[in-house]
């Protein structure tokens, strides 16, 4: 997608050619008519949607957005719990490992908001590894829900988690996909 | 607005008479639609906003929605720190005291996407005794911005938040006023 590309080459800070920093558009402050925009061109992607299902904090916004152009269909947002033992039986979790922060987390859904059969879209900001991802498709799993798809606003696609899930059977889509960093620039 | 108001009848858990649980529609789960008529009711009560400042993670989705009522504004997001020191001269913090964990959390905004005489509405899913809509007021404040008001999904009533922020001298609206829990129900 031409906008979100050339606004990530306008705005979008590289850092010694590894992480990508969108704070001020996606990440920490929000530009609303650009999200608008990328979740009409995300959710015209995908059909017969029931839930919307993504992780805090950064994916939720994107993921209103999606349900909103798709008929205003629930967002469940996984959350992200402080310790790796969840004191819960009224939970899906998963580990998922994080790219950025070196470190592993429990990611977990409240049994009540997945329903066996229902036809999912993971939506989130970034994919990298796509261990966020597959986090939420084993969590689908757990509720015999299923993975409608996966709509990512930003792909890293040399960090391989879009030939990753699409190899495991999932359909995905990327408003902006990034072939790698050169001389702290992105490369489309 | 009674159609939220209807909502937490039906759907809100009381714990104990002190906690409202509305994971099933707003804190986990999301009605999108829902959310949309609650941000056209609160959003209508205010003009020329600049930006709307909330803070992670269940203002967020709100934000959005209001932030399209009125003419799609950008969205800033206080992030949480999980330490109350915080390596930055790039940040306005402020310490905000949390009712139902019962410890204190810093919070900080990035001091590029707050700037001098910005007209900010502060947004958040909750209000209860007010010390997270002050800390974000005094996040404004250091950045010589100003508090234009303050949208709040669901307020509770008895614990000052709304009174506290208003003899400070802002405008503060919501959606859904609770005046207290009886026999573990709501009483509006």
């Amino acid at each position: 997608m031409q906008l979100l590309e050339d606004r990530i080459k306008q705005d979008g800070v590289v850092i010694k050619n590894e992480i990508l920093k969108v704070d001020s558009f996606i990440n920490h402050q929000i530009d609303v008519d650009l999200l608008n925009k990328v979740c009409k061109y995300l959710g015209e992607k995908f059909q017969n949607i029931d839930k919307i299902v993504t992780i805090e904090t950064s994916g939720i916004p994107f993921s209103i957005g999606i349900s909103q152009v798709l008929g205003n269909i629930p967002v469940v947002f996984a959350k992200k719990s402080k310790s790796l033992i969840l004191n819960s039986e009224n939970a899906y979790t998963s580990e998922v490992k994080s790219f950025t922060r070196k470190s592993n987390s429990l990611i977990y859904i409240d049994k009540n908001y997945l329903h066996e059969n229902e036809s999912c879209l993971i939506v989130d900001d970034f994919l990298a590894e796509g261990n966020a991802a597959m986090g939420l498709v084993d969590i689908i799993k757990q509720a015999k829900a299923k993975v409608a798809g996966v709509a990512i606003v930003i792909e890293k696609e040399f960090q391989g988690g879009h030939k990753r899930l699409e190899e495991a059977g999932y359909h995905v889509e990327s408003a902006a996909i990034i072939k790698g960093f050169k001389d702290n620039k992105v490369v489309f």
